[in-house]
């Protein structure tokens, strides 16, 4: 174990940097966190709720971290990257939380130049329905996914030191390749957010929406219950990761369109064998 | 108030059937239950359960109770109804507990001939993931939304007593027009049912399905937890509200494509606007 860490970077002290922080911290694996954002609302709230030590005041200022966590939303990664790129320290290793991976990869590709062995592609699977310092909690990460996504340049001591800051907090640490990580979570993520989504607001364009609203009950309200996520976050997803979501989206397209078909001919069989499947499917992995 | 109900006959002794038992035995609203069902085996049980008091072992059996509820799969009603219409006494109320009124609303129309405006036409909204006699619960009703689909040629004094029936289990009642209940029913019940149906089994048929299933989290729980509902009981109500449903369906493609759209384009804008509506409504939805 290379921990404990002397000096925490955390970029984007929100729902994930704040509970990474607080779970090191609750670890005893971390010195000192520093926090950099665009808003120096955000940091102050996160430096009175404990999540960070000192908050800095230029890019510069994190520079000799051991590590640095950016944990900014989808559409700022790239200037983050460009910001912090010419203040990295020779032993600095950096990480992300972002959604989708070839997109950040890319860019730190391009951005962090003879840096980028030191960059460990990461994506922390925990729920985003709140957010902000405020919702940072210390358990978040225990017993949650880690999908770490090392390219064939990262430094393999950079990755174990990752995973290692990764299981300090309860989390299961996966590897796995960045374009079947974006390609999965397309499908069991961002496509069920863009499916709640478009329930929900076909419903409440409706002139007698509230008379809809009165009689969901609780299928609709589990269904729709990531309709409330934060419309930015997966604005920002659903363009980071367009070309894996197209293809989920056309295969969940066609299957609707399958379904709709046997419900015009009234095709009770087809029909049940669909719901079948479906249904032993979901209790099997219930259960797991 | 006209209750107590000194004969309550249950045809479908399930969830719901057995459900409304235990509430109206609970608060001491019903002399003796007598049970009616296809299987021997359903109501053995209901009555080691203590659902039902009596077996009721013809269609003849049930002719002097106050009240029949049918509470028997949507598929069965129209064969139930043909059963028991010859057998119904002078004042023996009809009502139902099927997810969709217009078809059982005609079906009843044609079987229960002069009987008909003893009929009361009902929907219980309360969740159906488990089924069965021992899924029955005393409390389901509880704040729950109960609709009463009254015809101009329900006798008023049947639709009050069946009224009362329901408040008495702790439920709220509404009367509605049939055909909309079975639009807004298949807006925020079964279409839902349908898209989750649908997710799960475009997932499941992949040879790799559980490296998807694997990294599917709390989004994904939510999403689909009404995927593991009966197969059979959602083909009987996606076929018995199918012009409904197909209109839902519709709608609900048309907004999936728009959203297709808007990230085959790169349209920032257009996705932040349906999601930032959706998300607005789900969670003023949520807060009421």
């Amino acid at each position: 174990m290379n921990l404990p860490i002397r000096r925490l970077a955390i970029v984007g002290t929100g729902l994930i940097g704040g509970s990474l922080a607080l779970a090191l911290k609750q670890a005893g694996e971390v010195g000192e966190v520093v926090g950099l954002g665009r808003r120096r609302e955000t940091l102050e709230q996160a430096k009175s709720l404990g999540l960070i030590d000192v908050i800095a005041e230029t890019p510069a200022q994190i520079g000799d971290a051991d590590v640095v966590m950016l944990a900014t939303p989808m559409a700022q990664m790239q200037a983050v990257l460009r910001d912090i790129s010419p203040h990295l320290g020779e032993r600095t290793l950096i990480t992300d939380a972002g959604s989708t991976k070839c997109d950040v990869i890319a860019a730190a590709r391009e951005l962090l130049g003879a840096k980028f062995p030191r960059f460990v592609p990461g994506h922390p699977i925990a729920g985003a329905e709140s957010n902000g310092p405020q919702a940072a909690r210390p358990d978040l990460f225990i017993g949650r996914n880690v999908v770490l996504c090392p390219q064939p340049e990262t430094d393999p001591a950079a990755t174990a030191r990752i995973t290692a800051l990764w299981q300090a907090t309860g989390a299961r640490v996966d590897q796995m390749d960045a374009a079947r990580h974006d390609r999965i979570f397309a499908a069991v993520s961002h496509l069920p957010h863009l499916a709640a989504f478009a329930l929900v607001d076909e419903l409440a364009a409706r002139a007698d929406s509230a008379d809809f609203f009165r009689f969901a009950a609780t299928g609709f309200r589990d269904f729709t219950r990531i309709a409330g996520s934060s419309p930015e976050l997966w604005r920002d997803v659903a363009l980071a990761n367009r070309d894996a979501l197209l293809k989920e989206l056309a295969a969940y397209q066609g299957k609707l369109d399958e379904i709709r078909q046997a419900v015009e001919k009234g095709d009770a069989a087809a029909l049940e064998q669909i719901f079948s499947r479906a249904s032993k499917a979901r209790r099997n992995w219930g259960n797991e």
